[in-house]
């Protein structure tokens, strides 16, 4: 992609409540920008994010035998009562009339419509197990929305919802989808725990959240430094006084505050705090009781389904890689998040023979697959370029400038901050072998 | 895909409302379900041709250089009463209040948001022209919602938005998109015509729109047999009488009626029905004048941006396919956008040798990347699979059956209803050749 023909405008200022680096720099670099009170528009750079995040959600999801469906976002009032959650739901969940004076919802989740759709369908034992997913835009009315796309009132989440005909077999794919989230943040290219967790609102019993390891994190941890353990420190200490004089410190002070405990592994467990981007639930018949999903089972007897709900934060996690992955200068994607994987900058594309070089390299690594955008703005300086650079937080820049004489150009890692001469004719396998 | 790890249900009967034979065949074969007026789920099937169909769209526009993004689905109020038209659209707008008592709206379309996006963004005439679009959700309060998803009020849209600093400019992005679009209906695999048309709420002069034609069509076209002439009634008739009594006549009616008037081509022209699934304007500066969307020129001068606008209807031409492409037993989904192009039917899965021959043959397909289900139910009998089969309309089946003892399969073609005899071990390449 060249930038002349791209839709890119970085900006010098964040506004004043943007106190989070992911908050800033996702404004900054022109990845998002704000329509209301925790409304965001992806613009094109943020959109190719959301997209490359999804796209993993969504083949390890099916690699593990997960179906994708699409509900509708706008559902009717009357399955909120059905469920009890009308009343239990607070001003979150975001009612309204239409031009018939009937009553809406629009989906904080949808266990509700999830259930009604298969309760309409699956009749048998044989039908079972099945479970379906989206990725689909939710609306949750936050009383104060704030920290950008990390706590917005509309976003996109996977929510995923598995039925079963035993708590047995619910176990076994709340485990395989314990296994395919890793699978997931692992691809992402984050540093994440598992940790157990109180079920809160959704309803049931047994719950994991996942979280990426972050400075800004809302939630405080306990977590191993050597084994991959890490819980919530609600789950750790029973006397609630202590649990809330921890959330109070900031993350400076839980670094220096030392656990006595040690992990079962028998290492050092220390606090962190952690960003929550997934949240997997073993419901039970929390939903399919007072919604009547029903199976014939073997005696043709009819039973309730028990059932499971996943969540990933699809557009959070785009904050989520940042708020990990970033420096004074700007953000550092990760490489299967990042837009672009490489960056060409024409020092001066006033320079025909600059300009001209770069669309080489640029066509040569297109060629290869691997996606890259060219700075070829005429206007601008080399330092405005760069500082774009640093910004958007691409992995590796391919500078185009004075010692193209000597037909040398120079690689820069984003987050190395490593600079290497490569000769322009080797410059191509050289980004091809940081990427093996 | 296999039939027994999937999830399809279908369905003896559709819903008495359902008049329509993309709206019977749609539910019945589990592609979509019904949440609420207007409110339709998207089953697994009822995704894939989404998706399929959205990916299409997708590669076109970002091969005619046009830019993804994705706007917030909920939009503050203010802005529909900037452009005026909080006054002018009428309740078909949804408008509710958050918790905070403010007031806001499900985007019916995005002018306003795109232009708030663009005018805070682009301020010279260098940054222009650009042509920013987004395949997102969309709600209209009908007051009448009816057949199915071809007239839901969620429905997903494509909407793009172009911005220039002439009209010139915008005329030759208009053009583009006119190509663009025919080469996206004519990738699909449907008949259409483009038909000059009136503009309608939108605003602005100059439109034209894309129809698919349908026996079903809700307008009245007039095309050309031999060129690709076609043009909306409204604006061939100039006595409005004569149009409301064209508009009364049913399919057959008009099917009858003669036109006196030739083509310029020289040749018949006929009365057809068409669906809308396509519209483009020149707004030039509609919204821009009133949202204050300038840029400089060369000549510093500030100047309103002319402005372009390309909607089509996504999930609407899940149905306009149907309607075109179905007969009395079911669906006949076009190339491009079926879910698979093949299905193996297992004759008697009990059969090991059926199941396995079944097994291979899928396999095969698979590995040749030729998308395919495999009917492997145990239960149901060859005339009910083969019944769900021309319900779900893929192009082709391979029948796995008695003649498997000769190691012969039947293939049948959905469209042509055409048998043929094969060899199991040329049948793969049988269909490779049927898709070249």
């Amino acid at each position: 992609m060249k930038f002349t023909k791209f839709f890119i405008q970085t900006q010098k200022d964040a506004p004043s409540d943007a106190v989070l680096p992911s908050h800033q720099y996702l404004l900054k670099g022109g990845f998002v920008s704000q329509e209301g009170a925790g409304l965001y528009n992806y613009l094109p750079l943020g959109k190719m994010v959301l997209d490359n995040i999804r796209n993993i959600v969504k083949e390890e999801l099916d690699n593990a035998g997960a179906i994708e469906v699409q509900l509708s976002f706008v559902t009717p009032h009357s399955l909120w009562e059905e469920s009890g959650r009308s009343e239990t739901m607070d001003k979150e969940m975001l009612r309204f009339k239409d031009r018939k004076d009937n009553s809406f919802v629009l989906s904080p989740t949808n266990e509700e419509a999830m259930v009604n759709l298969v309760r309409q369908r699956v009749k048998s034992y044989k039908d079972l197990p099945v479970n379906l997913y989206q990725i689909n835009t939710k609306f949750r009315d936050e009383a104060r929305p704030r920290f950008g796309i990390l706590r917005g009132r509309e976003f996109l989440m996977k929510d995923g919802y598995s039925f079963h005909t035993s708590t047995e077999d619910m176990i076994r794919e709340f485990n395989l989808m314990e296994y395919t989230y890793k699978k997931i943040f692992t691809r992402l290219g984050l540093e994440f725990r598992v940790v157990q967790a109180d079920s809160g609102a959704i309803g049931g019993s047994g719950s994991k959240e996942f979280h990426v390891i972050a400075n800004s994190g809302e939630d405080t941890l306990v977590i191993c430094n050597s084994c991959d353990y890490g819980a919530n420190i609600e789950t750790i200490f029973e006397d609630e006084s202590e649990v809330d004089a921890l959330n109070e410190l900031s993350y400076e002070e839980l670094q220096n505050k030392k656990i006595e405990q040690k992990c079962s592994c028998g290492c050092k467990l220390s606090f962190k705090k952690g960003i929550e981007v997934g949240h997997i639930f073993q419901l039970g018949d929390r939903y399919s009781a007072p919604l009547k999903a029903e199976f014939l089972n073997k005696d043709q007897r009819k039973e309730n389904m028990q059932m499971a709900t996943f969540g990933i934060g699809v557009s959070r996690l785009i904050a989520a890689v940042i708020e990990q992955n970033h420096d004074d200068k700007g953000c550092i994607w990760t490489k299967t998040t990042t837009p672009f994987m490489c960056e060409v900058i024409v020092s001066n594309a006033k320079k025909e023979d600059e300009l001209n070089a770069g669309l080489k390299v640029y066509e040569e690594l297109k060629e290869n697959n691997i996606s890259t955008l060219i700075d070829d703005r005429v206007k601008e300086r080399f330092g405005f370029k760069m500082k774009d650079f640093e910004l958007l937080g691409f992995p590796y820049a391919i500078i185009i400038g004075k010692k193209l004489q000597e037909n040398i150009v120079e690689v820069v890692c984003r987050r190395s901050g490593e600079k290497t001469d490569v000769a322009i004719d080797e410059v191509v396998a050289f980004i091809k072998d940081k990427l093996v």
